[in-house]
């Protein structure tokens, strides 16, 4: 809830009249409903969900048993329906808010969380860019969540490279279909691309027309229904698209991952949403908002990990306090450094939620005319995308530490979130992508003031704090040189590094925004707790980010000094 | 190679009467010998070991085809036999090429290698405290590989507390054991505690005599093995233990995790090692160095990962290089960010695996009289255990990173590297526990000029580095703090912060001197390599390490800002 206020300003949001109907009581009601609904049905199917996984069989995807039942729930009581638009059954509520259901549910499963996840891709790609009828025929049923929806980007030679797809969609000029296209070609990695929780699957394809350019600009998307759909909306008889297989992944079981494969018997029909080769404009509306849930993912795992951790070493009693007189072995939580790992799950999962809701905060303003804010957005989405999932990493690997031996067993469940929390740095784009667009792409937004005005804001709001202030100026620094001296190569060269010193950066101001909030009386309830976690932050994570401005800074040169031949031998 | 002449000093090691016998022509055979051994036999099984794992089949451990013979391969070859005593059969050579030939085995197979290691274990405990009867009779076979060995410490309810333990060892005063003792107890974690590759098992347990004073100062270790042996070393009956089950782990599968018990029918028998109530200081012995040995896996996994990642990424074609003006998609190691991944994979190896040997080295000088050398093997242990098997895991998940999609999927392999490096920092004393005994025991040694001395020689020869130097007067001044001002609650609060720093430290000086010796004609063919990747970790890693001071002394006042119970809620 703080971070809801604080850092995505909820209460300046319902000013709006976009937003009018976020007033605190349906605030409150969203956030408490959606974590006993989370806590009651997606939670206890979390383990059962990695044990026995999505099963393909006989051509239908299975999920273990609760997992229909809990969607069924899911959809009665309205969750998929917050942030989309109320003419198509939505709450029109701000994507802050969607924010906070998918953080519920994610924490308590996240990999029954995709399929909402997923979904709201795809209302958001027809929402900006499908036609009328397209609209009123598809959405009213995909935001109350009876159908599914799906992304279909990667095929096995096009990964980070979309432009590379080969997959073809063919107008038809005649019979039935007259006005739609005949889609073909085999997708890869597509998340929950078949399951029969959904009466139906709505997959948005990309893929290129017979005539269309090479590369990126030769790339179209369509909208392509497991069951076809009549113009009434009630389902009509299957579509030639199947899964074919299942991937056996690391982590996240329950998510099917599906290899998809459409045209089979050239009966798949599909529909052109948008203008043809303009695919990927589409793709990347709805993949933005997807960049920030995954992001999103990142706060889950750690909150789940660092809770499953507190509980273990507050319950696991072993040997005496160090240097204390009383030698009876006291709960592991009483030991220095179980402290500090304890402490660090907490502050970072702290930092990466205050970042999450301020990138929120700043979208919502940007869907209600705020330019400054719609960019500052822009900015903060590869940064919690990249940032938060790496902490989610590092998070869910001191809970299995924190737990020592028991940690390695799998029954204990904190090894699960070290497995599933390793998708998130690779999918909606690697963390290395995301790293590259900001220092790219997002790294001129508004001639460099984009970025650099926010360092500038930090900077300005941390006086009386040393450390956090260096590091904002280090930032600035590195981003002047990006700007002004360094090759493009340069700057891809320390694109990581300095992804991760941003995040921090804004993670530590928003923590101190929360600090000072709370010191105010802003949450009385907090009002212990949260100084622990907000000085951890900004006197120990905040200088470890100073540590990377080397790498940074480094340059390309010394990367390339050796030939590919000899960097392998 | 390199660091076995540069860090380990192999060449002044041979010239002790000791180490005669480790001349150049047999460091080479060994080396090369080993290399393609472990290429041959070992690696195979590293995929299947993984996916069908060890097994419990009517109480008989079962493991993969193929591990019976490679492991038979591994006797007979005399792999097992490099640095035991002569007298016992082995070739009495250095720890050092000890430590390579384990690296060899491990990065073809984690899992695997531990049976080898598990077994020096038991070799190192009975020639330091066994009878010379029980020498005798117990180490050829061991020493030869025949016949294994295990460590059985930890208990339920006693696991990094080892003096918690519960199991009972009561003497025998009549009949055909007198003099020996009926063990009782039940045991967890004990690795290869069952199975049938070699003929026998030597089980070393600690247990507590009837009348032992409590804690730590009440344990003994007994040798119990598997079956009896007759006085001229034939096996006898099967002694009274069995495994109960095997952990279900996240990795390194096909080594059977047992949770052993003893006397179920009170007739396990087993034989006092050493004398009563000294169990802990002769498991200690062995566990010195087991602990560089599990440091030693972090250099395993971190080589195998960043083999595979290499050739993955020499082959997966994705994208044109930014900004160049040819469109056609290249490797992906061409892309600035995933070369970076790549090289920090690389030298982070090679940092800690200079670190492994000059560890090796220094410990191998203690052992022919060395006292001061001997004390600096102390001080590095804990380094090379945590800071070794943290850059494991990390280095295991940049692999998945550079792989992508293709990461997260388990056919790759990266995701296995991932799963079995999570174990190295919890085993043989987790990290934490490292990091304790660094800043306490170690840290007092020879009135602290121990670690200052090795610091300050850092700082002497890194005159022209100006980030090792200011690295490595961090660690010393940290070292001051914490030997003449901090509390044991704020060393131990700052403990591993401290270690990585001077981790890293000693491996960027480490490396520097690879570096030199490079530089000095010492190895044309890594003439080109080295100093990329020697620099990568001097100019990027070593500053990395300096952002985690503010961590180092912190302190311990604001961990226990909160009690408990406001901790969790």
């Amino acid at each position: 809830m703080l971070s809801i206020r604080v850092n995505a300003g909820i209460a300046e949001l319902a000013k709006s009249e976009r937003f009018a109907a976020a007033e605190p009581d349906m605030v409150e009601a969203i956030v408490e409903g959606v974590g006993q609904f989370a806590a009651g049905e997606f939670a206890p199917l979390n383990r059962v969900g990695d044990l026995e996984g999505a099963k393909l069989e006989n051509g239908v995807v299975r999920l273990p048993n609760g997992f229909a039942e809990a969607y069924d729930q899911y959809v009665e009581q309205g969750w998929n329906a917050i942030a989309s638009p109320a003419e198509f059954g939505g709450q029109g509520l701000p994507f802050t808010l969607a924010c906070n259901v998918l953080e519920n549910l994610g924490t308590a499963n996240m990999a029954f969380n995709l399929l909402p996840m997923l979904s709201v891709g795809a209302i958001e790609a027809i929402e900006h860019h499908g036609s009328e009828a397209q609209q009123s025929r598809y959405l009213p049923k995909l935001v109350s969540g009876e159908w599914s929806g799906t992304m279909n980007l990667t095929e096995p030679q096009a990964g980070s490279d979309v432009g590379a797809l080969r997959s073809t969609a063919v107008p038809i000029t005649e019979g039935e279909h007259a006005g739609k296209y005949r889609v073909r070609g085999q997708k890869i990695y597509i998340t929950w691309g078949d399951h029969e929780l959904a009466k139906n699957i709505i997959h948005l394809v990309l893929a290129r027309t017979p005539d269309a350019p090479e590369g990126s600009r030769g790339i179209s998307l369509f909208l392509v229904p497991k069951y076809h759909v009549h113009d009434d909306a009630s389902l009509g008889p299957r579509n030639d698209l199947r899964p074919v297989s299942l991937e056996h992944k690391l982590g996240i079981h329950a998510s099917p991952t599906c290899v998809m494969s459409y045209g089979d018997n050239d009966e798949c029909i599909g529909e052109l949403v948008g203008a043809e080769n303009r695919g990927l404009v589409a793709m990347f509306t709805m993949m933005n908002n997807a960049r920030i849930n995954v992001g999103n993912q990142g706060v889950q795992i750690g909150e789940r990990a660092t809770q499953q951790a507190l509980h273990y070493a507050r319950d696991r009693i072993q040997s005496a306090r160090a240097g204390s007189p009383d030698k009876s072995p006291v709960a592991i939580l009483e030991h220095p450094d179980v402290r500090r790992m304890l402490l660090r799950m907490k502050a970072l999962t702290e930092g990466a939620r205050a970042l999450l809701y301020y990138t929120a905060g700043q979208v919502d303003r940007g869907t209600i005319g705020d330019e400054a804010a719609k960019a500052r957005g822009e900015i903060l989405t590869p940064m919690i995308k990249a940032w938060g999932t790496d902490i989610g990493i590092e998070i869910a690997s001191i809970g299995v530490q924190v737990h020592g031996g028991m940690g390695f067993v799998e029954e204990t469940g904190a090894a699960q979130h070290y497995r599933d929390a390793r998708i998130a740095p690779i999918y909606e784009g690697t963390n290395g992508i995301q790293a590259a667009d900001l220092v790219t792409r997002k790294l001129g937004l508004e001639d460099g003031q984009a970025l650099i005005g926010l360092l500038e804001d930090i900077a300005r709001d941390a006086a009386d704090e040393p450390k956090l202030f260096a590091l904002a100026g280090d930032c600035a620094a590195i981003a002047r040189w990006m700007r002004e001296e360094a090759s493009l190569d340069d700057r891809l060269a320390g694109s990581v590094p300095f992804t991760t010193m941003c995040a921090v950066a804004v993670a530590g101001w928003q923590m101190l925004q929360q600090l000072r909030a709370v010191a105010a009386g802003a949450s009385p309830a907090l009002a212990e707790t949260k100084p622990v976690t907000a000085r951890f932050f900004l006197d120990r994570i905040v200088p470890e980010a100073s540590g990377l401005k080397a790498s940074a800074i480094a340059g390309s040169d010394s990367l390339y000094a050796l030939p590919a031949d000899k960097l392998i031998a």
